[in-house]
């Protein structure tokens, strides 16, 4: 079993897909996205854990509690954030569900809004109605509709992010449909992430495997220690074909867990001015919640992401950093490898060759391994390189 | 009471400088250095938090418990860490200080060593030993001699760090000596500095001035996040004035956090790749640890400080990152202003002038403001942006 973006895609019976141009992004690319489902869809989300949230957040958490896990539609816009804009923007962002729930005549918290770009702008909420019916007149169920989808979420993003695999021999499915470039460091949740199936499964079915597969996938991962607070990840499942949850558990997570890791490196590798993505290793930790922050200290230090930029095997820097991490690791048991070399054992430098190490820091995925010598938990989490194009990238965004 | 880089330089009685080039600098720079003291001389440091700390790092720290806080002479390297250079390192350092004892005839414990430098590369201790009877040498008492102290300590600096005030109407007096560029992120100690009196003082009550200067001055600036393993502050009083800490308390106070300050400002001033310094004012906190907590999560953000490269006016990333800081706060409250303007109120849009927030943020120095509505406790914290010449200079340091 794969999941990689150039794989076949396994479209999951159930669904139908949109995209319109609504006239949000000032490219004039298409902004407005809907997914459709059948009346039988269950749904589980987990959010952004930032205490600023979006109003489609907001309006997205409670629609799930009210309606116990029922999704008729999803839609998406892509150029404006719907955060930071207040009871206007929890109004505007009702609005379209409303308009929404109308065209379809199903209850308008059966639907579920997303909003991607950037913060602060007053949300166009008449833009968007105003484009509900087209969105609803142009839905497929083909390939090139999932696609359309999944370009229209876009925003810093150079490419689509897509992950599927076959279930029960191709009788079922899952897929994956992601976005995300910028303000990467997830907490539990993380940026857009759509997964559909149409497998038989009930909603706190769903939130439980949803929660397994996030912690192991989209929560390893950093671009830039910034947590967004508009990241979701939304499961649903049209229950269209003849695959039960509860005969097809095990497959069902290994299938969860192999599309959201595609998608988490989809996401890293598209990171904004990323030149490489870094594997790190960060093995005998005494539990995985040290792992974890030795981990996202390392992947968040700007002197050790510029060094990966210049593909410099400078391994004080990752040191330094795993030093301040908080965690009370002992300097004598600690060791770090780069590629195959162990280039600092006990803390203390070992003889290495530079070149080689610098060679493997210069392709475009490379791994480093942190020891801890505290216990046996470890954990594995992808990042990127701090390029001057990040900055450049950052530094004009909205002006 | 004035504590500029331009200022009129006032030298404290008992000190004497020097500084030669012992050849660890590729430039071939000055980058050995040593300050003399009297045998009245007491001392107080303070250290990195990091658990990976230098070599001079721990024999200075064991140095001042045996002598009780007692310094003859300051051996400072610069262009090597000698961190992570394990025994090795640590019987250098010891060695260097052993030859500057015998030539002094003190004891090797009265000898406090610092190193500031790359992470790794084996500490040149034969180069440094064998330069020790040139620096007692060439030791000198003027303000040239200063200077060329406060040269030889700098690696990537652009420019010496020196602030002095007069104390008792000039009779006695305050300077501070410090370096720092890069790995800028001190949690109570920070980078190199020296601070010299000859007002006549214990170490423990040094000790305690010493800790309240560092916590408003070095604790509340980051240029990028990262702490440094070879962080030290070390004030020496040498007992050659008239003036006795007990009768100048509140003057001293004053004159050692006006001096610390001014560091601290130049530290950051001369970041690497800084194009600009960030008053960033945190305010109506619960209590200074949650205020220095939102300020350390804006101040390190990489959106944030690539923004604010760009002078762009994006304060939805501010808001984002005082949300992810992990202080609970109410985004109802929450208000940020860039300059004088509100931009966001209430965690929502303010109509504002984006033209004149541009121009704000494009001077050279500039303030945002981020009220919590919590409580009364506010910081200050001194912080740069983020720029493609930051990236270029640390993807290319030791390669």
């Amino acid at each position: 079993m794969t999941a990689n973006a150039s794989d076949p895609i396994f479209l999951p019976k159930g669904f139908k897909f949109s995209a319109v141009r609504a006239g949000i992004k000032a490219s004039g690319n298409p902004d407005l996205a809907a997914i459709f489902a059948g009346s039988r869809t269950r749904a589980a989300a987990v959010f952004t854990k930032n205490r600023i949230v979006a109003a489609p957040v907001q309006v997205g958490r409670a629609a799930l509690v009210r309606s116990r896990g029922r999704v008729r539609a999803v839609i998406v816009n892509s150029g404006n954030a719907n955060c930071a804009t207040g009871q206007a923007g929890v109004r505007g962002c009702k609005a379209v569900c409303e308009e929404m729930g109308e065209l379809l005549k199903v209850r308008p918290f059966e639907i579920f809004p997303s909003s991607t770009g950037i913060i602060g702008v007053p949300f166009p909420a008449e833009k968007v109605r105003s484009h509900v019916g087209a969105l609803l007149a142009g839905a497929g169920a083909s390939v090139g509709d999932l696609r359309h989808f999944a370009e229209a979420i876009l925003t810093t993003d150079t490419r689509p992010k897509i992950a599927s695999v076959p279930l029960r021999s191709g009788s079922a499915s899952l897929i994956g449909i992601a976005k995300g470039s910028g303000m990467i460091h997830p907490q539990l949740a993380t940026m857009l992430v759509y997964l559909l199936t149409d497998v038989s499964v009930s909603p706190s079915e769903l939130k439980g495997v949803l929660r397994e597969a996030c912690d192991e996938s989209f929560n390893e991962i950093s671009v830039d220690g910034d947590t967004s607070t508009n990241d979701t990840v939304l499961l649903l499942a049209s229950a269209e074909s003849q695959a039960s949850f509860g005969s097809i558990r095990k497959e069902f997570r290994a299938a969860l867990s192999e599309v959201c890791r595609s998608l988490a490196e989809q996401i890293v590798s598209d990171g904004e001015g990323v030149q490489r993505v870094i594997r790190l290793h960060i093995e005998q930790a005494r539990n995985r919640a040290e792992a974890l922050q030795v981990a996202r200290t390392i992947a968040n230090s700007m002197l050790v992401k510029t060094a990966w930029a210049g593909a410099d095997p400078n391994w004080g820097r990752i040191l330094a950093a795993a030093g301040r991490s908080g965690v009370p690791l002992n300097p004598e048991r600690t060791t770090v490898a780069i590629g195959d070399q162990v280039v600092c054992k006990g803390s203390v430098a070992c003889v290495f060759d530079e070149q080689k190490a610098h060679d493997h820091l210069s392709q475009a995925e490379c791994s480093v391994r942190v020891k801890l010598g505290r216990g046996k938990a470890s954990v594995r989490f992808l990042t990127t390189d701090l390029t001057t194009e990040y900055v450049r990238i950052n530094a004009d965004y909205s002006t």
